[in-house]
């Protein structure tokens, strides 16, 4: 099997999201990317997730999207996962899903304030929201436009997408990323949980806010970054 | 066993909702439908779910609704689904639920608002809400006058049941259906997510709406009609 | 074992509310009664459900509740079931649970709103709220007190225990029952989800109401009494 | 295995804060103290719950926090947890998790109010939130200091933290304790039912409010102290 290796990371953080309870029907889709060979390997449009093997990812040329192999046609998101792997240089797999309280958040076109700790031990601020489509945008290369509007609500906000590895479509609903597909796949299963705890959160105190910067970045940088002290392989251990 | 691959469809679609979590104690049913035959075959009265067989299932004629053989009394709500045959005539399963969320916007006599492509994926639009019951229509025909000010509530409205392939009935539940039994048994359970993810939506913000038509109908037709272009069975491939 | 079937009936109805998810950490307990030996059977006090047997179930004089027998002390509850069971003369079991939405209608002290047709197919009406009881009620007697209140609480406001098995305890939480203490498990699951649903159906409309009386008869009277005509064991069968 | 029993009993709480739903991710820890050993032993930072054995039970000086052999590195939360042992001197566990409601009030940084009996059962009263941490008191020692302002918080409002075993970190989430790690893991179950049960409360009325003094100190000191009458353990028998 050609690109087994990342036919099988990508096969797992698909099922790594459903495992999560993030998938409903045949809603969301996982790649990843071999940026040396030039191709993303990505789920297959609209297959049970129950039924996908390894051998069913598909792969395309990562610039023209052209599928290489296989019978099976990939996922209508495609062109949008492509055109991040393009912008954001350094990531190495993407999660789109429609979890219930990320989506809402979408569908509220909100961005989602970050509330707490929890929050800033993954991302650093709040995960935005991208600008609603124009018809013109939608009518013709729709997929691949959501990739753009993504791109430049990033860009617009000089937001580092390795310091907020997700963002909410308008009306639509969340894509995270990561260095692999796993990474992807966990960086949803925590948007979902923050997005839960901030309503739950703004139903007990609708005025609820941000906690000061410090707080934020005490947490952030204890799991991320050379000064990073969480886990097993931090290089410094500056408290405990 | 007469009409056994139908009674296999029927029992399988209730067992479907389920597992997708939809039914609590007894409530709830499905049905499917021979036109040929002149036939509905529908889950018994009142039996529990998990001691239900296919050869439990109950068969009566489509137009009289007399029942034809068994031993098992069928459903109360068998007028309803019939009349819902007779009127949306290409359908081919119906479903009846009290799921939670559904049941809810039920109760709170409004319509489930279309608020992203999660809802416009499956629903062209609104999933509409009756009108009240009159004391005389319940007082006689109950049953039958269920399925009565559903049909006047598409009519009406001017909107097709093959778009939008559910409905609420004031202060009473959901009613999906599909072309066949377990067609009509994934459109419940969407139209549950989707009406989980609405409540959501507008606790998060109470001001959120429906997106632009051109946005909606892309999400639809991308997965519906002649221009599909979502999953595997789709006849043409636009734009991956 | 003496009263050996009661005490497996009791047993399974406490494990039928840990199985229906109404049950977390040692609360809630079920008990049943023969009124012809004059006995009552129920759980024993904070012992884990999952280390329970049947033989553990104590046994008590109704009128007295002197314990006949068995080492285990018995559910700190027993005075308010024993009231009830003296109070509403046809029933044969009861159920008490820490539900959380049942629970929190009795935390805000309001009375269950009937909203739909769910609640009306077990409930002919509001779930009431007790009154709070008074210092002196639970200095002394607390827990028989609790059984007063409720029964106070039917006799003032002319509610038929038969046809409203249940009511909220205010500041506390449900007590529900029935022929059986199966029976009164199945009210105390009903009840969790009217309140879960009640608490959805206010969310998306704050103004929602009780649907007429003619509707909610239909279906309370569509499964209780002569004219039942819903499940396998109805006398009648008026429609289908 | 040194201190083999301690570790067993602190593996076996961080499972049952798994087993009871309050883990996402790698969130949360538990610990437990042998106070004669002068010893702490607490779970290793960033490991997986589902591949963690006891034997990966870090162990550490309970003074001077010195890790006490073995190659893994301890939870950073290490400090608050020591801390809290020394202030609190008969606790003999500790229980930190991000659980989705008790964090959410810890993100509004609202106490938790006592709305009901169940809340009365195993906390005497509110549980506190502390104050917001002061930028000076995050840059250096955050962790340590995130105990001194638990402590603060007990301190000046003159709780008992054997009444109220738990509390609420700004921005942050909950602690709880017990005599043992596994009494502290119930306590932080129970303390996210209750924070769960009040945002339910609250929905349902706004104005619910905490009930008399009596009825909660029945409550409390039906199960706790010299003259409980709950459970199989309890000396006096008053009632029942």
């Amino acid at each position: 099997m050609r690109y087994e290796e990342l036919r099988q990371a990508v096969w797992r953080a698909n099922m790594e999201i459903v495992d999560a309870g993030l998938v409903e029907v045949t809603w969301g889709n996982a790649s990843g990317v071999d940026r040396e060979a030039g191709v993303m390997v990505i789920k297959p449009s609209g297959v049970p997730f129950n039924a996908m093997r390894p051998e069913h990812m598909t792969i395309q040329c990562l610039s023209s999207g052209e599928v290489l192999g296989g019978s099976l046609r990939p996922s209508t998101d495609s062109p949008t996962h492509r055109a991040l792997y393009h912008a954001f240089g350094s990531i190495g797999g993407i999660v789109h899903t429609h979890s219930p309280y990320a989506t809402s958040w979408a569908q509220a076109v909100k961005a989602l304030p970050c509330l707490g700790t929890t929050h800033a031990d993954h991302f650093r601020g709040a995960v935005p929201i991208t600008r609603s489509m124009r018809d013109t945008e939608i009518a013709s290369g729709y997929e691949l436009n959501t990739g753009a509007v993504i791109i430049e609500c990033f860009a617009k906000n000089r937001i580092d997408p390795l310091q907020v590895p997700g963002v909410l479509v308008a009306h639509h609903g969340p894509f995270t990323w990561g260095s692999d597909p796993t990474e992807a796949a966990v960086n949803a299963t925590v948007l979902e949980s923050l997005a839960r705890n901030a309503v739950y959160t703004l139903a007990i105190n609708p005025a609820a806010e941000q906690p000061g910067r410090e707080l934020l970045d005490k947490h952030f940088f204890r799991k991320h970054g050379p000064g990073a002290y969480y886990g097993q392989d931090a290089v410094n251990q500056t408290s405990s």
